[in-house]
């Protein structure tokens, strides 16, 4: 009971702060899955991206990493043209490195039940590299997170390294996976609203759940017909991603649910 | 006692079979910490991939996602030159795609309490997209991930779309970062050694828990002075990457542990 009471103090806590991001707001696209999430009682969201493309100017240190405080030359939420771009790079100085990056959600959940809830909305959805964590004192938080980005290094020391038609080119993969990232947050939001009336429901309405199971499975056609298995989220997605050569020390035990 | 005597069970099972991966053995760089854990009554590991880089040529779907069964024009896990690069790319057909990928381990535990020392061990060592997965049955797996990679399209329907100079770049900066990567690996063996140490000694003899903790401590100097809560992994990572503009839709709250 301390425990919950607990998580209720942190929960308002935590939502009466201020939104220290640099934009200083939930972006548009991630809003109905944090108001969703944070309209519930066992869980509140501690961070957010919708999911952008990202311009970023800065050295790079011997471990080929951008070293912190690296400037942000462009950064949309919204498809990108070359354009933007290219004007953008102009202002480049040192390493200039395109990402795209996807979708990220950290959620606090009241109990490791009510993360593996989420988990398994969020593997449901194609969000595969999602995993909890869980502090010294039951801090239980779950990170929603996919493997569907792009790094691309463009300049080197101010000297632009790639041509005009392949920022173009390269830009058009970026665009194509942002459409799928919003998708996936779509389906995302779809599947936790299943999860959290078939949680009402529980025991008691075994049809309803089937319904509801039958809307949530809904996926991309690439994915069907695989296991679901989310302890197998990792490889699942290599081989997904045509990359099954991974090391494999034991095979995994596909029969765990 | 039934949960730990099924977990024995599992890994008996789980190490008597063939190693599946194209591979069909653990990578030379991996098998230290593998061999390690698998030694140890409280983990298995069930796949692992020491790090790579990896040519993928395939055609993309409308998501910008490689299709499976995307062929493998070069795959390697050391250091990398151009010219065979550049040699592989002549077998492109479709759209080739440079990456680099980190180390990953998944790890099965047999409690919850094993996999949050595991987890803090892999935060510890670099490897911030690391979490937890909770099966139904209470099938709990640790994911080492890091967010270090390399994901850089090259070609277009078998034309290539960057320079020879270009590749030489980009295989510049893989490189340095197989090698941050390999020394990632070796901090996460250093820092399981101690761990396991800490354990083994727990509470009778704080001195030498000191002592490791200190050993276990050496990181980088970009990490140095920074929170080590493994609840904001992601945004620890973020915020690390010069990445810092999250919608933050509250606030961390830091005093976890």
């Amino acid at each position: 009971m301390a425990r919950l009471a607990e998580f209720g103090r942190w929960k308002a806590q935590s939502l009466g702060r201020a939104d220290l991001s640099r934009k200083g707001s939930v972006d548009a696209d991630a809003a109905p899955v944090v108001e969703r999430l944070n309209a519930r009682e066992e869980f509140f969201t501690t961070s957010s991206c919708a999911g952008r493309v990202l311009l970023l100017d800065g050295s790079t240190n011997d471990s080929g990493i951008q070293k912190q405080h690296c400037r942000w030359l462009l950064v949309t939420h919204r498809p990108c043209v070359k354009d933007d771009v290219v004007a953008a790079l102009k202002g480049a100085t040192s390493n200039a490195v395109l990402k795209f990056e996807p979708f990220i959600l950290h959620v606090q959940c009241r109990t490791l039940q009510d993360a593996q809830t989420l988990h398994s909305v969020a593997i449901e959805s194609g969000f595969r590299n999602s995993g909890i964590t869980v502090g010294k004192r039951g801090k239980t938080m779950l990170a929603v997170r996919s493997t569907h980005g792009l790094e691309v290094p463009l300049s080197h020391k101010g000297k632009l390294m790639v041509t005009e038609e392949y920022i173009e080119f390269l830009l058009t993969i970026a665009n194509q996976k942002m459409e799928e990232n919003k998708k996936r947050i779509e389906r995302f939001y779809s599947c936790l609203q299943h999860a959290l009336e078939r949680k009402a429901t529980s025991s008691s309405h075994s049809e309803i759940q089937e319904k509801n199971n039958a809307l949530c499975t809904h996926k991309t056609n690439r994915n069907q017909g695989k296991a679901r298995d989310p302890s197998v989220t990792e490889d699942y997605e290599k081989e997904l991603e045509g990359d099954d050569g991974l090391g494999i020390s034991a095979a995994f035990l596909l029969e765990d649910d």
